[in-house]
């Protein structure tokens, strides 16, 4: 065992193979960018295949490959299903799967691990039934559990080195060239396919909605795609994009939001020109709306806006508050649809969007980062993986990628859910390590990072109540009680790697 | 010596570096693409530097590294001279230069190369001065002359590994992302900077218009770059971007562009939704003319024109008989500023444009393209490179590429250029193999090459004379003279690359 540097135990085999935490910048070094084998297409070369199960025959996928997946098609995806069936059926096995994140949706999966058809995973997240399948045991490797950036920088390092890539697109020509805006089930941004169209070795673009050459705008080029299949659905529009989310009426929520907004709008960083990150909870969506109103108030516009993008910030963008939107996912209709014809509305690859191995991501220009958690502790760690009963089924995302980069992180939460503490003295699961924390909020007040003593100075008049960690942790306990200690197995069912691949902590199963 | 498949004998000294050239498709094969060394840039590093002093210390720049430019300033550009100069001031010397071509402003290149500074180049084209220089013999080691698509090709294989790459751009933010359609001096597309940028081990940005972040839209991302420098001016505007190209009233090249049109709308290809590329020769541009008028007649739309764009090519795009422009370099001001305004005129990288090495190019998918031609010989092998006196004066550009990929490749010329026969027995330096080349068109009438025996069926009937190419010759012959052979040294001063890597001929010098 050896103890990183947010204080857990990593089992040695763990160590040797990946490293461990360090802090934010201990591992970031020079190194050679991944490559791929290509095939050139030559003149009168078609890519256009009948079913996926030519794809898998043509690109001589095997027992052992590791193939990938995108999740921007969220609980309407039908595309990973699809090919796990098939790969199923023709009696592959073996097979790593490295999709940016996993669904509800993607239960299947749980039979083809028994089957030993999947015997690795990499993903940002797993949802309900294929968290709690995972954390129950049932693999024998543990899943790896890479933020967004960090799966982009272990592409680019050839740390996931994809063989082929089943990658779902709302449009594309039979060439290859596809996008997310067009066709039958549109879904935005394409940012976390853009990375594997580069990367992998073959590309396989399955679409619903066959285009004319050459389709445009190119989210994926057909200098990245070996073949093209053409199938009748891609996954259900309603699970891909919902409509425009709505403003919470939570009180709690909105306390919390009005908080944040507080705190944004009173810091160093909002001035005219300043940039920021929502999340896609009923309480960022509301942050965003009192910032809306502080900056008209104040007549300061933003340069950007990041992130998952929804209805709220296409509204700012349409409004001139905010000048453009930077956009990896997009999590509603209204802001693919923005995507698709709004130039200042630019799509971008998850490499961009958050790599700390990139010649430099979109969120080092962050000034503010508004994040969520399912625990904080009073070390600041933030746990957006696990539950309180210890069972996986969250999704890393971000996190710890935009905590870090971002001037101003803010941890926003309430202290407690239901009869749960929020702020506990240790996270069950450390994604996001506390010395990249910089602001926690919630309902009853704001705890700011001692490391960082000049907001700790800048905001000592601040109009919102100000206590220590330890103290938000003393409030939620006093409510609910001290938590009862989780009853792990002995068997690691996820390693969680840090955006720099090194390992920030293990979940145990239970 | 080995003779090559275009009958060129080739020293051996090149036969086994290159290979030679032995067909089209000989030798394209799957390869592993180039990587290069990435210098991660963390969340508060900044990468606007002082000079191109400060960027060549910064980026470690010594004696017998390889340095990049893009040629779409033309004979505007300033950078290449600019970052010379420097380097030779600070005396590093045996610099390798991978320009993607090179013009008459860079003829300061020729004290670089007799000091020692630059002791290789590889270029598509090298003009007058610098290429009178190169044929004297002043260079130890020959140029190696590559295609656009040759060159992307070497890139993407490592057969050109770029240490630092110098990439002028008409607008970029401090962080480097950077765009040629905004700005002091802008050139349009940077198609050709866009290769480099990717596979380059550093990338500086040297900019004259710096903008607030993000710039967009976004043709280099910050994720290739690691250093900006802003100067006063990075190019002179009228260099760069000349004004709208105008029509030729020369009669010579109207009935050679009538003969062209004629053969595009008669032949097989001219149907809804086809496509075509011109190039940017007053012949070349009537053409264009020409064919409009039989698209309005016909009722007929292009899906898409490509290649060099001219303001041609945008009025159509905007009448709506072009549906879309795809597009690696823009030629006259009108071009550069459509694309930055129509969604339909589409920038793409030289790789996307026209690499072999690909997993396919948008010639690929090109019905017919115009190419022009400096000698024509009697098996249809086409000199684009060397004047009918030995001397370089010409560029290989997309030449060999087109030719081959698109369903019909057509090369116009006069017959004679003052006392100089075009169509000859022998042409001096062989960039496109005449298997490539499926239609001559000259001023008295057109040869189709005896290999494309389904177009002299399907011409048969054509409304224009039609010769042998032995006949055109003849013709040429009759009214100048046999051409005397030129007394060329025993010296290659170049080597000329088939766009898939092997020699298809060596330039000695005179």
């Amino acid at each position: 065992m050896t103890k990183n540097k947010v204080g857990v135990e990593i089992p040695e085999e763990y160590v040797s193979k990946h490293g461990v935490y360090e802090g934010e910048l201990a591992n970031i070094n020079t190194y050679e960018e991944s490559s791929r084998t290509i095939k050139p297409v030559k003149p009168r070369d078609e890519k256009l295949l009948d079913s996926i199960h030519d794809a898998i025959v043509k690109t001589g996928l095997k027992d052992g490959m590791t193939i990938s997946f995108h999740h921007h098609f969220r609980e309407g995806d039908k595309v990973l299903n699809m090919v796990m069936e098939e790969i199923a059926n023709m009696g592959i096995k073996d097979i790593s799967i490295a999709p940016s994140s996993i669904a509800n949706v993607h239960a299947p999966l749980i039979d083809h691990i028994k089957n030993g058809v999947v015997t690795n995973i990499t993903s940002s997240g797993l949802r309900d039934k294929v968290g709690a399948a995972i954390s129950s045991g049932i693999m024998e490797n543990p899943v790896v559990i890479r933020s967004h950036g960090g799966r982009a920088a272990a592409v680019a390092r050839g740390d996931i080195k994809v063989d082929v890539a089943f990658l779902g697109a709302p449009s594309s020509d039979a060439y290859g060239n596809a996008n997310g805006t067009k066709g039958k089930a549109p879904c935005g941004s394409l940012g976390y396919a853009m990375v594997d169209a580069k990367y992998a070795d073959q590309v396989v673009i399955i679409t619903d909605s066959l285009m004319p050459y050459p389709n445009t705008p190119i989210s994926i080029p057909q200098t990245d795609v070996d073949y093209v299949v053409v199938v009748d659905s891609i996954g259900d529009p309603k699970g891909i994009a919902s409509g425009a989310t709505r403003f919470t009426k939570n009180p709690k929520e909105l306390l919390i939001a009005e908080y944040a907004a507080k705190v944004i709008t009173n810091s160093p960083y909002f001035k005219q020109g300043f940039s920021f990150q929502t999340g896609t909870g009923g309480s960022s969506l509301a942050v965003t709306r009192f910032i809306r109103e502080k900056m008209l108030e104040e007549g300061i516009t933003a340069s950007f806006a990041l992130g998952g993008i929804t209805n709220a910030m296409v509204e700012l963008l349409e409004e001139g508050l905010v000048e453009k939107i930077i956009d990896v996912q997009d999590f509603d209709a209204p802001s693919g649809l923005s995507l698709g014809r709004n130039e200042n509305h630019y799509e971008i690859d998850a490499n961009m969007y958050a790599s700390a191995l990139s010649k430099g991501s979109v969120i080092n220009q962050l000034d503010t980062a508004i994040l969520s958690a399912l625990e904080i502790d009073t070390d600041f760690n933030v746990n957006v993986m696990t539950g309180s009963d210890g069972v996986i089924r969250g999704a890393s995302g971000g996190h710890s990628d935009t905590a870090f980069a971002s001037k101003m992180s803010m941890v926003i939460s309430p202290i407690i859910r239901g009869r749960i503490p929020t702020i506990v003295d240790k996270v069950n699961t450390v994604i996001t390590p506390g010395s990249s924390v910089d602001v926690v909020v919630t309902e009853v007040g704001v705890a700011i990072n001692p490391l960082r003593q000049d907001l700790i100075e800048h905001f000592k008049d601040l109009d919102v109540p100000q206590f220590t960690i330890e103290e938000l942790k003393e409030k939620a306990y006093a409510i609910v009680g001290n938590p009862e200690p989780i009853q792990y197995g002995d068997k690691v069912v996820a390693v969680i790697e840090y955006r720099d691949g090194t390992v920030i902590d293990v979940v145990k199963n239970v």
